[in-house]
């Protein structure tokens, strides 16, 4: 049983505390949150079950303190989901570090792979989390696992790496109204070009870390990168719950970047973010092509949803942190994901025609598995 | 430079030396093939190169007698391609392991998971491998990627899983007399199930250990699994160099495992393996269906090549197999793979349309990577 704490309790943090209160948590690979964290008044004193909109009581009161919450809670894994970037993200990690002692999983895009965003503080960290013999991951689904991680293991298959190009088309529909501001929805093409300029439309966070990661992995040396952002007009009406788009306005942020070595292009991202991409035809996905020795072309249709993706991550790999070495780590350093067979419900193997699948005995499983990979 | 003994020079052992010599090895990653080992008596004393239709001479001579060849070349890592059946490579595994004391990597299908081959003996050579300090692994795109570590991946981003569904659908044309045997290619029905029965027809082989990699990685006891090798039968003409199929007669095998939990089917791994699917509309590629939150669907088009794969992963574990904990383990267990840079050919980078990408500066790397994930 793995004791997790949960510092940010928006629509990821909560979605995690949903998932882990709703599910099952027999077996040692189990999860049990011990703390909530949230710096919200509305939030503190109250049961993370009632937060989360779950009848039975979870006996875990939201805390605003989290330094005496995560310190007398002593979990094994705090998960910070607060913030984007680095720097708003790292005292938090410190104080995980710290003062809890614990392991730290963040779903701050910048954490994915934190030297691309500040190489002083993410060494730092690094430094840190060694000293308390503690590890320290950036996940999600993107950056984290489609557009970095996926393509790496993807990669193996290859004698040759000539081209990556890969590309993750999703609906930005069910999303509020500051995503909507981020990727420009609604806006004139000159108030969005304007919007990119002064910083207020930004498109998608995490560019630099696929970049770094992929780079890293195949052992290239990038001496440039580049981003790109372009409006994606609309021709016909398109409407969300949190966006009303007239023919002739913006849908929503083409944002692609480039990696280049020595000239060339040999990393292509793609993250076109819009509201009812299917007004127009537009299918949603994530496409992978690798120019090499073997070509490779995958697909997954329709898109691996962000939300749930990166809940299902950030749990998911809480066993392989617990077991990795100490310091601060990528995806592409710590053995394949996998889903943790635990938050597998009755009720899902029940609808699916089926009966419950049982833990594993100790005995057998004992057995029947390899030890743990790190130590 | 990682030491490579190669034992086994047929299709796969040779293709493996064809890609480190013909390709550029700089770098601390590259490889040297430092030992050539097999038991063909046409092959012995001969160089390496010339052995492999390469020109310039490799300066690595081919042996029959391994015991003195991998004891006098002190090779980081000894790649087993030899055999199919873990029994059959056990004792190359143990000279590699204890007379070599070298790491080890094979193709073999069976050491892709050898407890599902034979408990007793993956146990002993596990034990070896801890004794002498040393790593084995099993890998090949299939089993060893396509049915199980992808899938096992993919699961990473799903909060729950109740069915796994992944297929392989390939083209048998480029293979020889003995594939087209061990398929059944050009049998009548009735003969196709009588050599089912005799053992002649084979199918693929792998499927036990694909079923027990994913529900290992998902912490489910699989009751029960099941095989089933069903002849596809060709309504039309179709041929191939070492293959003739009349019209009535079997195109191939149609081979499918099921993994069965408290009576129901949790996984369904399928394989249909013949000589020209197109001729009647078949497209070849690898698809994977979880059902689960969220479902995930994706698919390869057209399938990952099973030569080129294979050969690749073979090599592109070596500096993960050399930097893992020691005993034998899995493509699970490891971080993802990836494609070794120094692979990348000066000739492969030009026709791309781009400069040579050279190796990152040892002091850069140095810095910009994390240290080896294991040890």
């Amino acid at each position: 049983m793995f004791r997790v704490a949960l510092w940010g309790l928006g629509a990821m943090g909560g979605g995690m505390a949903r998932a882990v209160l709703e599910r099952r948590n027999a077996g040692r690979d189990g999860l049990e949150i011990v703390a909530a964290v949230d710096r919200s008044h509305v939030l503190a004193g109250r049961d993370l079950s009632d937060v989360v909109g779950l009848s039975q009581r979870s006996g875990v009161r939201v805390s605003r303190d989290a330094a005496a919450t995560l310190q007398q809670s002593r979990p094994d894994v705090v998960i910070i989901s607060t913030r984007s970037e680095l720097r708003r993200v790292a005292p938090q990690i410190r104080l995980a570090v710290e003062v809890a002692r614990s392991n730290c999983i963040t779903i701050a895009e910048e954490a994915a792979y934190p030297w691309a965003a500040d190489r002083g503080l993410a060494e730092e960290l690094d430094r840190l989390a060694r000293l308390r013999g503690v590890t320290v991951l950036g996940t999600g689904v993107n950056p984290g696992f489609v557009l970095d991680a996926l393509v790496i293991a993807l990669t193996g298959v290859c004698l040759r790496v000539d081209h990556v190009r890969a590309e993750r088309i999703n609906d930005l529909s069910p999303f509020g109204s500051t995503v909507m501001k981020a990727q420009g929805v609604g806006l004139t093409p000159e108030d969005f070009r304007e919007g990119v300029r002064r910083g207020s439309v930004v498109g998608h966070v995490g560019f630099a870390q696929s970049l770094a990661l992929i780079a890293r992995a195949l052992g290239w040396r990038l001496d440039r990168v580049e981003e790109v952002r372009e409006p994606i007009l609309s021709s016909v009406r398109r409407s969300a719950p949190h966006a009303r788009v007239e023919p002739g306005r913006v849908a929503g942020c083409l944002h692609l970047a480039r990696g280049l070595a020595s000239g060339r292009e040999v990393i292509c991202l793609v993250h076109p973010q819009q509201v009812c991409p299917e007004a127009e035809g537009v299918k949603t996905g994530d496409f992978i092509a690798i120019r090499g020795q073997p070509d490779i072309n995958l697909s997954i249709r329709p898109e691996i949803p962000g939300g749930t993706g990166t809940v299902a991550l950030a749990l998911n790999m809480i066993p392989t942190v617990v077991e990795a070495r100490p310091g601060f780590l990528t995806m592409a350093d710590l053995p394949l994901p996998r889903s943790l067979p635990q938050v597998l419900s009755p009720n899902a193997c029940a609808t699916a025609g089926g009966e419950h699948l049982g833990p594993q005995p100790p005995d057998l499983a004992a057995r029947e598995r390899p030890r743990p990979l790190l130590r």
